[in-house]
């Protein structure tokens, strides 16, 4: 087992009506600013809820933050907290408003003169603004991490930034939000929440047995769930283990003590880049010709996965392959494709394409061997067109 | 899924040579009072590893703090911290030394003129000094909660404490301890943590899918390395599993969302007043007539655990008392005896003394659905003579 330190200090509000907790949570005379995206929380009652528990705080209103939040529209919020002395953020949405709001934590205390700097620089937030979270869209763990991804589209650059001052004070999970989600997004939530844990558990067997399991039992309940949940996600507890399942996905406990891939983020954000296919659906392109790619190093980890996840008898060859097809039909089965050329895009040198691309960043070894060069990832992409 | 708030702010720091990091973790300037118990340390090479850590820091040691840590001990280690004017507490032990400091820290900054009070009145502690720990034997999970037990032998008794005050700030856990563990030490600390989460899962089925995945991946976990880790407590990997493992039945994860039982520690605990038998053994005596005596509310639940645990088939009948059988013949393979009467101890009249006792702290009802009563109590412990 690798060496790790385990450190989440996320008060985590989970369950239906959490919300009412906020009063005692948020620092009493604190003057909030409450982030949101593009106004679905009016819509759900989140929004209703959240105003009607922050009564007697003083609230000033921040909506319009996007789906991969723009760094030129945070300025505008970052300006407003200085601007109106504001105390508290609070953060009303999913991963992209959480990720939005993280951003302002850490720029509201940052003494330089140019903000972009924290992620063009990597400058790690030791101490941020405190602020809370309150999820609508269970998927990137967001509201339990110390992690966030900025876009620039005004430069086409998209970077991370984290730190221990990035942690929500407090997060509310209320799995009744999930009844007005779209299906669409459920199904990319489920697809999102299984690659974040394969990604952290699928490279070859190691020692880490308790996290081995762990994860499996992860990947266990989304499957189970899953039907049910596109079926009927106004099902309270279909929609708490989906909730919890995308949480403890990647709110870093799985991660602890062993080797991890990423891979597939890594190419998958380039379809993203090149196409703007839903990222959960640009994971299940990659993920079945990564796995059959890279067969040979991490066929003992996927006979573990076929065996103890889907029940899987026989060799670990024979096993290990019928583990890869019928993760691609479970994607599959849940409404989305696994072939790019499915998407009605023109796929026409993508694999190229995006091998130069991720050539330019500098990443030219991914996986967890970091053996997986430019070159291979053209070969992956051509296999999964 | 039952709400449930998720708070745990420990800095776990898991691995080989983790008391590296104490200099960085302990803040600079510090006074530090290390807490230690029977001095086991000084043979293990713990001890001279945190001293040499500890080189820049001004260091009061106070070593004896007993198995079931005393409040009279303790108060002569409160003096100490008064008088000298500490300022950081360093438990270096197992649960005994881990929650013995934590009596201090809630004391030194209590108000009141009488510390047993906190006990006594179930005084909830909020602040604590700030202390952190080292761990050296794992089992109770005490390094990452924030719960104690103290006790009082002139008045003749053991109460709890706990609170949010109470948590470590951080917890050195490096699995090369194991190897210095005595082999009873080890059959304990198994059958405890396995134990710790039979308590909080072994109840009836819930919709709570993923945590009892998380549980049933612990126990999984336990069954593996029992025998490897007693044949060998010095294979690194073996320890970090079973470090861990002991570690996540108890750090608060696993009981959130889902009914609990604890009435297999109720009763033990009686046991353990009466005989002095070791906390982990009282719990094989009692679990598995606890089991066959509530057989009929647990079946399901034994079943589901028969089935995924421990790989049965058959019916739901079947499967369940099999699963009973063969937890049993699990505790035996470690060494521990599961009838009082292997212990060479008078058992006349226990099952009645015991259940006496609980009606007198006024527990009439135990159990998940709060049904078992001393009754009952006198019934499950007459099975287990």
């Amino acid at each position: 087992m690798i060496n790790f330190n385990l450190y989440n200090p996320v008060n985590l509000c989970f369950g239906k009506d959490a919300h009412e907790q906020l009063p005692t949570l948020i620092p009493q005379g604190a003057k909030i600013l409450m982030t949101y995206g593009g106004g679905s929380i009016k819509q759900n009652g989140v929004y209703d809820n959240v105003r009607g528990a922050l009564q007697e705080f003083e609230v000033v209103e921040f909506g319009g933050i996007e789906a991969n939040p723009e760094y030129d529209t945070l300025l505008k919020a970052l300006d407003i907290i200085k601007s109106q002395n504001i105390t508290f953020l609070l953060a009303v949405g999913g991963g992209s408003v959480i990720d939005g709001t993280k951003f302002l934590a850490s720029a509201a205390l940052y003494e330089g003169n140019e903000p972009w700097d924290i992620l063009a620089k990597g400058i790690r937030t030791e101490v941020g603004m405190p602020f809370g979270t309150v999820l609508t869209l269970p998927a990137t763990g967001s509201e339990m991490n110390s992690g966030a991804v900025i876009s620039r589209r005004s430069i086409g650059q998209k970077r991370g930034m984290g730190g221990p001052g990035l942690f929500p004070q407090f997060s509310i999970s209320d799995p009744t939000v999930v009844a007005s989600i779209p299906h669409r997004q459920l199904a990319n939530g489920l697809v999102d929440a299984f690659t974040h844990v394969m990604e952290q558990y699928m490279t070859y067997p190691t020692s880490a047995t308790l996290q081995d399991r762990i994860s499996e039992g992860i990947l266990s309940t989304l499957m189970e769930i899953a039907e049910p949940l596109l079926k009927d996600p106004s099902d309270y507890d279909t929609a708490a283990n989906f909730m919890w399942s995308c949480n403890m996905a990647l709110n870093g406990l799985i991660q602890k003590g062993v080797p991890t891939d990423w891979s597939i983020h890594a190419v998958g954000h380039e379809l993203t880049a090149a196409y703007n296919i839903d990222h959960a659906r640009t994971l299940a392109i990659v993920l079945p010709s990564m796995y059959r790619y890279k067969f040979e190093q991490k066929q003992a980890k996927l006979a573990q996965y076929g065996r103890r996840v889907l029940g899987l008898d026989g060799s670990d060859f024979d096993v290990a392959h019928e583990a890869i097809d019928r993760t691609e039909a479970f994607f599959n089965s849940l409404g989305i494709n696994t072939k790019l050329s499915q998407y009605g895009v023109d796929t026409t040198g993508i694999e190229k394409r995006a091998a130069k691309q991720l050539d330019n960043y500098g990443w030219v070894s991914l996986g967890e061997h970091k053996d997986i060069t430019p070159a291979d990832v053209e070969k992956i992409l051509a296999m999964a067109i």
